[in-house]
């Protein structure tokens, strides 16, 4: 299959270009470095089987040559920064909504129908109900990127229903393992490099949230797009999964492991609130039953999660050196 | 109160204009022109509480200088053509979502944080449940129409979080009533001065649809916004209320009672199939309980609402020699 990942040079696209090429698939990334890393693309570089294309994609035009003989397209490029979201309410409007837009609008006038789009958790605002199924009830935003990736996820059902596309949307809750550059594992550890006797955490620390490591995610994402492709001929050529653990782990707990790993025992002092900032969401834990019901199988505790996030970045250093 | 209302020319707008005057408020009114219609502000602009600016609000500066001293902005500009969508699937992004978030943006940087929004019914998708709640589940989209109105209901609720808005957001099924301008009465009366031997009806007849009253729906969007401005308090200043009929009735019922009212009787010829299009919902019915419990009591059925407009659309004929 020849597939394009949008977002190539990211966190999850890199890893996904790299399991891609394993299986011997061939790869289209598409990534304008601005927040991937060349570094994480060193090895699919190397393969014949993969072509790369630097560049923006609120560039309408962008994809019109890169989607030829295309199978599916894994969008993953997004302004994925929650937390500055207030700060430049644009961004996530134009890198994730328009984006999406320009991404659909190419795979149309291409002729390639199938997308696979990662969403999030974040989209559900402060859901009610817990875990939190696919089908809940129709979220109260509470960040500029959640409005978006719910803006994106009804752009690409009004494409399947409207233009005979194919869709995936999975929402993941945050994403931990090797290659991941930002979010509070990042923050923890950067912070307690420049004073190992002090952690400043967001909020109470009480905070619920569930992780996933990103070989979990992968499996998923591949494991239901395969089998999916078997199984058409419903109306709605369209199916949302949500990924996450089977558990939810207290901020001050992670700290806790992070610290652990490290070998510190730092002093935690707490900025207050349930929320970390306008936007965190308290308690965010999903009912993952229905990507397992299809078979998919999680072999990551959030422990294990933390532990082998804190290592890569002990072991990856460089990446605290970036800009 | 000043207040401002996009889409101001158009039937909703023009309509809620003339309310808003006769109540003694200060408006300012926006429209393009695009589908709105100067013959509605006529009583308006005899109006000295009234000032008109003419203009397209995708561009973001329009409103920088009008934004003064308002109260709320009632937002209903917006690409209401939802059947049109396929064929031009960036007027629904661009007039519908990039509009909306023009307007916020604007309101934001004016200081000015109360919106009043008409979203649709046809942003919930094909529901599973009916009568339809707010709280229903997140919607599968099938027109980019529904999809950019839910992105624009995903951006107001974010401004509510993020920058402490007040947001209301009323979904309505199709409206009717006088200065009503497209829609399927608007469809039927036209074809049948044409034709008034035959009315062709798209799909098989058999779709649920239920119609609000113009007043009915202006009497809602008035006591609600009044009433919440007292009863503030809660985390989120934002409120989505469902504005339909407490009944629906069958297209091919709709289309005895236009000619009926027009003393015809035209053969019906139907195109066929559940849908009339697609995007077309075959059932349309919401649950309009949470705007009842606040106070507000619908006056006119399905009929008198179907029967008024024929009337209407008869005396002002000149609505179909438009362009």
């Amino acid at each position: 299959m020849k597939y394009l990942v949008t977002g190539a040079a990211g966190f999850i696209g890199s890893s996904l270009v790299d399991r891609l090429l394993e299986q011997g698939h061939e790869v289209v990334g598409v990534d304008d470095f601005s927040t991937g890393l060349l570094e994480y693309l060193v090895n699919a570089k190397s393969s014949h089987f993969f072509t790369f294309i630097e560049g923006d994609l609120r560039d309408p035009s962008l994809l019109a040559d890169a989607l030829t003989d295309v199978d599916a397209v894994f969008h993953l490029a997004a302004n994925a920064d929650i937390r500055g979201g207030l700060a430049h309410p644009r961004k996530d409007l134009e890198q994730n909504t328009l984006v999406t837009f320009n991404v659909l609008e190419s795979m149309r006038q291409a002729g390639v129908k199938r997308i696979i789009f990662s969403s999030t958790a974040a989209a559900l605002g402060e859901p009610e109900v817990f875990p939190t199924a696919e089908n809940c009830s129709i979220p109260v935003q509470t960040s500029l990127y959640g409005a978006s990736k719910m803006a994106c996820e009804g752009l690409i059902s009004a494409y399947c229903e409207g233009y005979g596309f194919e869709g995936y949307v999975f929402r993941f809750v945050s994403l931990l393992g090797p290659r991941y550059p930002h979010g509070h594992v990042y923050d923890f550890v950067r912070m307690l490099r420049a004073d190992p006797t002090c952690l400043t955490i967001l909020g109470n620390g009480q905070q619920r949230k569930s992780y996933l490591h990103i070989e979990d995610c992968l499996d998923a994402l591949l494991l239901i797009c395969e089998e999916k492709r078997a199984a058409k001929g419903s109306r709605h050529c369209f199916e949302v999964y949500h990924l996450g653990a089977s558990e939810y782990c207290r901020v001050e707990q992670s700290a806790g492991w992070i610290c652990d790993e490290l070998g510190l025992k730092p002093e935690f002092k707490f900025t207050g609130g349930e929320r970390g900032w306008i936007g965190d969401n308290p308690f965010v834990f999903l009912d993952i039953n229905k990507a397992v019901t299809a078979g998919w199988v999680p072999k990551y505790s959030i422990e294990q999660s933390v532990r082998e996030t804190t290592r890569w970045l002990s072991n990856n250093s460089w990446i605290f050196d970036r800009r």
